[in-house]
């Protein structure tokens, strides 16, 4: 791969710029508004290269990822588009997907594809950036419609090559998803605390009467102001309507202690027990039993997206993929490498419900 | 410290044996109703005699620690009461508080003493007792207006000697503060991983979507559900209460999200952040400058318990505690060791507000 360039150098870019810079034979060019930030950047090893501009570092890139607050994430994909050569993709690691999707046109989507690395840690900063940041992290990646398939193989390749697990899916979705298991704990984190923080019933204060359990349930409560309003209001629709569905849950259970119903306690308690055995299953490491999959793909717009999002819903894992042009007129060929025959055959089948051809071959390796 | 009789060996049960037997001289015995937790007990160490019923492991002890289920204490105590003599404390391990208090009697309270040590384990059950478990936790005490002074004492010193720190509260106060800070945010986590594991946007499962936060956020969910549901239930106002002002709260971030009111957003996330990084204070791990209050104590119930609960509730920490019994018609001295002068100060002064006589000496020692 040619060189990749990072747009903001925090915790996140920093570490991704380091995990890059372990591969072999890739160019790391990074630039920050923060002069100081990228001073760090280069002195950890974040970047080889520590650019002026966003423009200098971008240039002749074959990758560019922005490392921006989610409101600044549109303009600044823009600016880079119009800066960088038609064979080079462009993403972001923001929170948030529909917002940044929504703003560009049908053609800045060609080379324009969303990213959130799923991870994180309790201190920011590149001076935290690690390289392991993303090893078995899942890695959302939301390509539109538009996204033209060899730019998405490259981001694909990039994501696994620092150990992330790329996943598509659609914007929507995905900020359906982030609201519900990300912006609404982080607010109800928020609010626990605060309220801990103004009762104290005959001067007791509840926040210095709280064990072990109330400190890792609010551990998330209170980091980054700025960033997390910004996230909340990049989703506002999607937080809304998950408040709402919460709120509802806490009715439930307000309306069983009015009951006295031990009967519905013991299932609502037994249900999260349930789940949180199920969230604890561990992830599988690599592919047990890589199956390789063949699509023929029309040369029409969209098939990459269509395809890569219908597996990334059903949570089946493309470990590898693989794209071969079609001739003029004719069809080209995704490969993809899935876990075992199983995802393979269910693969197969959610193409071939979109109307693609498909096929399983065990790989030869 | 005579016999130590523990009633219910689970986790914390299990765990207090073990912590006492490793003080000198101190001799436990347990009874279970389950055989095979009993046979554990004595197996690792927890208990030093099994008893087979609670009227043999309670004869002739010098306190008695109840580690039941929250709905069976009461008659349980009742039973243990009537079998042991008038010099012996009782006291128990619940979660709740102000319900098995108010189904005692006034003469029954003299001798019953509610506790709560707040700590525990993700696993339950004697085999992962470990006398550690105690180590620099908070232990709520809530003695009633009737409790001896001489009984309280033997239960701070107690606790003490395992490594807690005795908290005296009042009972209705300790099931308000644990409410919020234990009870909802259980209920909280329940309901977030329940809704995540209902949510599927095209197929692709919140629940398996989830980043290593929400892992934090809900390791409670789904802990021992007849437990849960019976603490829910014993505390059902309190927890109803904390609920509605929760619910208060989200329906304050949902209208700032209406308005997109980015300065309430921030001002919001700002304000948790404050309040957690006061929560993340180390607590001193013992005295640093130990200081002496000695308060003259009128022939009368409740100063014992008026005195400690007023310092409990105002987080003044009592290291020490020792009582001087009245001379017939006269006063007794209860001797406080607090933390520091200006706690000594303040004990004075919270304690003459009250209308009792105190000083302060720097301790000899």
């Amino acid at each position: 791969m040619g060189p990749v360039a990072i747009i903001g150098v925090g915790l996140m870019g920093g570490s991704l710029g380091l995990a890059l810079r372990g591969l072999e034979g890739v160019e790391v060019r990074g630039s920050d508004p923060d002069p100081e930030a990228l001073r760090v950047a280069l002195a950890v090893g974040a970047v080889g290269t520590a650019c002026a501009s966003v423009e200098e570092a971008v240039d002749g890139a074959d990758a560019v990822v922005l490392g921006a607050p989610v409101t600044e994430l549109a303009p600044l994909a823009r600016r880079v588009l119009a800066a960088t050569p038609s064979g080079c993709v462009v993403t972001d690691l923001g929170s948030t997907k529909a917002g940044v999707l929504g703003a560009l046109t049908a053609t800045e989507r060609e080379r324009f594809i969303g990213g959130h690395p799923v991870c994180g840690a309790e201190r920011t900063g590149v001076a935290f950036a690690r390289k392991e940041l993303f090893r078995g992290a899942t890695w959302f990646l939301t390509p539109g419609p538009e996204a033209r398939p060899e730019l998405f193989e490259r981001l694909h390749g990039l994501v696994s090559a620092v150990g992330a697990r790329p996943v598509a899916i659609d914007a929507t979705v995905h900020d359906r998803l982030m609201a519900l298991v990300s912006h609404v704990p982080h607010v109800l984190a928020g609010a626990l605390v605060n309220q801990a923080a103004a009762t104290a019933p005959e001067g007791r204060e509840a926040l210095r009467s709280a064990g072990p359990s109330f400190h890792d349930l609010t551990r998330v409560a209170g980091s980054n102001p700025p960033l997390w309003a910004d996230i909340l209001l990049a989703n506002t629709a999607a937080v809304t309507e998950a408040l709402e569905a919460f709120t509802a849950r806490l009715d439930d259970v307000r309306a069983a202690l009015a009951r006295g119903d031990r009967e519905w306690l013991l299932g609502f308690v037994g249900e999260a027990a349930t789940a949180r055995a199920r969230l604890r299953e561990p992830a599988a490491t690599g592919p047990v039993a890589p199956v390789r999959v063949v699509v023929a793909v029309p040369n029409r717009p969209g098939a990459i997206s269509e395809i890569a999002t219908a597996l990334g819903h059903a949570h089946i894992n493309i470990e590898d993929l693989a794209t071969r042009p079609a001739m003029p007129g004719g069809e080209g060929e995704l490969v993809l490498v899935v876990d075992g025959p199983e995802a393979a055959a269910e693969a197969v089948r959610l193409v071939g419900e979109r109307g693609y051809v498909a096929a399983v071959g065990t790989l030869s390796v």
